[in-house]
Order: C-alpha cells, then structure tokens, then sequence
C-alpha cells in the first residue's frame, strides 16, 4: 500500500512536544516529510535535527542574522506557517509565540495542529473565527482535548451535554494548605504522571494548566463554560470525557504517553497501528479514582474560569501574568500560592476591553506582564 | 420543529426490554407510533399495553385462535416483522423465538433492534450473512453492544485492535467455590445494579451471559474471538471500551438503565434529550474497579468461548443447553455450579456440524435440550 507523505511544519522542534513529534515523524519515516524546524533557543539541538531530518525551512529565534544552517532557507515562522511547500503546522511552541505563526497558517489555509496553549487562551475569539473564515480545521494535541475531539468523532457538536476534563491534581494534590506554601520548584517540577515542559509542569501543580484547558475546550468545540467541568483523575489514564444530551457519556483512554495524542493529530482522520501502543490492562490497574478539585487549596482553577466568564483581554492578562508569576516563583522570589496571589491581583487591576483586535491582546499581554512584576 | 414519526413493532413487549421500550416510547409519544406489539403468556400486560399504544397489528403466544383484542389483526411475528407498516423492529423476545422474526424483518429491509442475545448466538453466521445481503443494520441494545457501536461511530472497523466488554460479575463474584456450590435461586435472582428477565439475571451470575455477549460482539462488528476479552467492573458505570490500534482507547459510560441503550437504538443516528438522563458525578462515585475473571469459579465464560471457537453448531448447544440448565437450577434440580456442568457435558456430547442452515441449528437446539434434559 502507498501512502501520500504528509508535508509538516513543526514549530517549537526542540521543546518537549516538539521532540515527541519527530519521535512519531521518526516512527513512519514514509509517511511523513518533515518540512519545516523551528526552534528557540536550544540550536545544537535544532542542527541535530537539521541533520536528521533535512528540513527545506528553518527558523531559528536569532534569525536570518544568526548562525546559517546549511541547505535551509531562514525565515520567519509566520513565513513558513503560511509556505506552500507546508500542508500541517504543528504549534508546539510556548506562550504567545504561537500566536502569529498560528493566523498566518489559517489564513493560508493549512491544517494546524496545536499544543500551544496560549494562542486560543489569549486569542481564541479571533482564532476560531479566522479557522472557520479560511475553512481550516484546528487539531488539538492536549490530551484532555484529542480525548474529547477523539469522543466526538461521527457525533454532532449540539448534541454535547457536558465536557468533563480529568487533571491528575498534580504532584501535590494531597498537601495541606500549609504544606503548599512549602512547595519549592525542585518539588513542583516533578510530575508524577507526564513528562512535560518546565512551564507546563508548574502550571499542572497549580491546576492553572487546567483552567486555560477549559478556556481552550471553549473554543475548539463551542461549549459553554458552565458546561466544562473538571475532575481529578490522578491515574491521568481517562483523558477526558464528554457527555451527551441522552444520558450517554463517551470517554478516550491511554496510558499518559503525549506521543499518542500527538500521532492522532498528524495522522487524522487515519488511525495508524501504533508505534507507541501500549495494552492497558485494566484488571491490573485494578482502579480508576476520581475527586472533586478543592478550589480552595487549588484557586488558580477557579481564577483562570472566572477570567474565561469576563472574556475579552482578561485570558490574555490571565496567560502573561501567570508566564511571569511561574518565572517568579521559579527564581524563587515568592512561593507556590504567590503564583495564583499575583495572577490574581493582576487580574483585578486589569481594565478589560471586550471583543479585542490582535493589537488589543498584545497590548493587555504587555501591560500584564509589567503590572505582574511591579505587583510582587 | 415537526419530526419525523418512527414506526415500531415491538416483539416481546411484555418482557423485561419490551417494558422498557414502552417507557422508552411513552417518553416521546409525538415521535414514535407503535405499530405492532406482540406477547407471550403475560395477556393481561398485552391487553393493557393494547389499550394504551393501539397498534394496528398484535401476536400472541396462542395466535389466531388465541383471545382477540378488538381494533388490532392478528398475525405472526414473521408476518409483523415483515410488515409493509412497520420501520423498526425491536427484538425483545426470549430465546430462540427471535430467530425468525428478525430474519423475515432482515429479509423485509426492516432496521432491527435487537435485545434477544440468542439470535446472533445461535444463528451469528446466517443472520450476519443475511443482513449484509439486504443492506440491513442491526442495532444492538444490550449495553455492552451499544456501547461498543456508540464507541464505534464515525471509527472504521479495521482500526479496532481489541474490544473490553465490561462484566458487574454478577452478584456472586466474591464467593468461593464452596460458598457458590450453596447458592439458591432466590439468591442468585437478585442482581446488584442490572433489572433484568430471569433467565438474563441468572445467566449474569454464572456469567453465561457475558460468554454469549462475546459470540454476538464477534457477528455484530466482526472482531475475531481472540480480541474480544471481559474484564470485570462490578459498578457497571463503564458498559464496554474499545482500543484501536494506535493505541487510543474509547469507553461507553452512564449510570445502568436499560432505557439508555434502548433510546440510543431507537433514535439512532440522533440523540435525544434525555428523559432518563441522570448526570454522573464522578468524584461522588469515586472509583471505577476492575478485575480479571476467575475462571475457575465461573468457567461459563470459557464454555461459552470454546464453543464460540468451535462455531457451527455449538453455539445453538450452548444456549439451549444452558437454557434448560438454568430451569433445572430455578426448579432445584441442579446446583449453582451444575448449570455450567451440564452445558459443558452437553457440548462435549455435541457432534457439530460446519456452516449449518437454519435447520440444522433448529435440529442441533432440540438435540441439546433433550441431551441436556436427559444428562441431569
């Protein structure tokens, strides 16, 4: 059987989701044809994989001004975004980098595949109507949100009940409120069930992670936010699950391997047999355990929703004041409940505008992180 | 907004599904018409369900020359389910009697419902054969089937890897041996999350039931035997899962009500706002359990799946076998443990016979319920 060879743009190559998806590209070499890397600031990686993988394009943060990679054009990532030799652009950037590259690929029509959080927080009003402008679908690579895209497959969107995301509560999902303000980044940096990048990690220990999911599953599927609930499902096995309006409910399972999610993306609407499959053997876990997030210990959870209720620049503000705060407590200037003090106190001072340009966003992006670094 | 009116013959309407159905029906009594009803020897319920439904066309066990019900012809259920009037045919009988009713509604172009197990245990071959020859579908009620379709919609069948039916484990699946060997039928009549017939709730506590469950998954989305496996979640929350080969699994879910699955087939391909719907509150449930299946303690689930392998006519044996087995048990006549005895004896004495007709099946199930009768 011969297979069309898929042509990929892969921003973001040398972070964490970046390196998954050229272990799946690595995995069907026929199948795939890596056009385009971009990478920040880890270059001996990104010639590594330059050299594995001979990309046409390349981006690099430095620029056309910095280091030459040979047998690649340098451009931007808008650039290759939007190139005609790219037929799927995976966003696995991080924060609001995404953001540019992710418009300039739907409006020129490429299907996009994004693990970047940020672009629909930030901008998820202006991106979903630029997606249905352009006819572009947008492939989510979360697994919260593959699991739930994943359970509407053949099933009609007005027919969702309820979203109901699963968080694995993270590391310290037992801790006493006392206990959390001990927290320090060595500790929050170890996740006991996936393997992410450093930012992302912290925000799963704060459950803040889970708030911009909920901002995200609002924009990919079109549901209500007072119909995305979150449970804490630590096995982190049940990736999601939707309900519908008879009563039914529909769940996507795997062992937490971002690999999968990521291969589902890239390969859809074709499942390929699994070079990462591994049978879950559900007598052997013997049991799945759910519990109600407590939002007290947790507000970032309840922070990040209400930001999502008033909408407009305020998930922007949401996104650029975390970014800083995480960073904060990462050079640990304040601890681990000063992450969601700080992102709410920015929040509270932050004058919304409804309906917001591009400009709009990147203005409130701005104003937040200044106002986050003044504010602690 | 004005729907469409689906026309319904239901076979069995005074049984357990058949009740259920009719619950289903009073639900959305602008969007069904209930054409035909047919009973056996509960005549009262008919009568009653005659008054309330008015279908045009009625069966009784007793037929033509049985009591006539005024305004309602009286025909067979081959001819019924045949019928020029009718659109939908639910198979909510007992055991062999479906056989025929849902081959002359096959063979009609009618859509089939089925909740009658031993239909494509007994005939899987012909009935599959059958429906693909008439363009046929036939919608499983059963809630590990539905749930395995629901899982299946918009998925393609050469991308399962292995179906899960889940199994409660019936209401003896912490029993020893010795303690099974005790069990007395008012015992094992009562199930601990499932309201079901009889011969359904005893056929739940051997396990019986899952065995012949396995049979029909294999003739209703034709997966080979070895990929259908049953691991047991005494909650029966998770009704079946499904993995596909890329390694993502997907998993049917509500709380049990039998008048879930039933709407589910009667609305299908739509979904209707519930009226049996009940918001599952996963942190309130807490926990999902799993086990393996003792084999040793309940071997029905090997019996059943040996004879499943063997095909032919053995699978005809084996539920006649073990229908007559749990009237034996019911009557006081055999032990717990005797009705898998007898079902194995009555294979082992069973000479099968390859790709049989309907008649060989109807001759291997009269042969068993005499072997069977007479092997006690």
């Amino acid at each position: 059987m011969v297979h069309r060879v898929k042509r990929l743009a892969i921003l973001g190559s040398t972070g964490s989701i970046g390196r998954q998806t050229l272990e799946v590209v690595r995995a069907f070499p026929q199948r795939f044809q890596v056009v385009a890397l971009t990478g920040g600031r880890n270059l001996t990686l990104l010639k590594a994989q330059v050299r594995e993988f001979k990309p046409k394009l390349i981006s690099t943060e430095s620029g056309a001004k910095g280091e030459r990679m040979p047998g690649a054009s340098h451009l931007s990532m808008e650039e290759i975004a939007a190139h005609p030799d790219v037929e799927l652009v995976v966003v696995a950037t991080a924060g609001k980098a995404g953001l540019g590259p992710t418009l300039a690929a739907i409006r020129a029509g490429k299907t996009v595949a994004l693990a970047n959080k940020e672009v629909l927080v930030m901008a998820g009003e202006i991106v979903s109507a630029e997606a249905e402008r352009w006819g572009v679908e947008i492939l989510p690579i979360d697994s919260e949100h593959s699991a739930i895209w994943q359970c509407l497959r053949g099933e009609e969107r007005k027919d969702i009940a309820r979203l109901i995301l699963t968080a694995s509560g993270g590391p310290f999902r037992s801790r006493t409120a006392r206990q959390l303000a001990e927290v320090t980044p060595e500790e929050a940096l170890r996740h006991p069930t996936w393997q992410m990048g450093t930012k992302v990690t912290i925000d799963s220990a704060t459950l803040m992670n889970k708030g911009m999911e909920i901002i995200e599953a609002h924009w990919l599927f079109g549901v209500p936010f007072d119909r995305i609930e979150v449970v804490i499902h630590h096995q982190s096995v049940i990736h999601s699950l939707v309900e519908f309006i008879d009563g039914s409910t529909k769940a996507q399972l795997s062992f937490p391997d971002m690999r999968l999610p990521i291969q589902y993306a890239l390969t859809y609407p074709e499942r390929w047999e699994g070079a990462f499959r591994s049978k879950v053997d559900y007598a052997k876990i013997g049991s799945f355990n759910f519990e109600a997030v407590d939002l007290t210990r947790f507000p970032c959870l309840k922070i990040a929703r209400e930001a999502a209720v008033k909408g407009g620049t305020y998930p922007a503000v949401l996104c650029a004041a975390d970014e800083i705060a995480v960073e904060l407590f990462l050079m640990k200037k304040i601890g681990f409940p000063g992450i969601a003090d700080l992102v709410a106190r920015t929040l509270e001072r932050h004058n919304g505008v409804s309906q917001p340009s591009l400009e709009d966003i990147m203005a409130a992006d701005a104003w937040a992180r200044d106002a986050a670094r003044a504010g602690f």
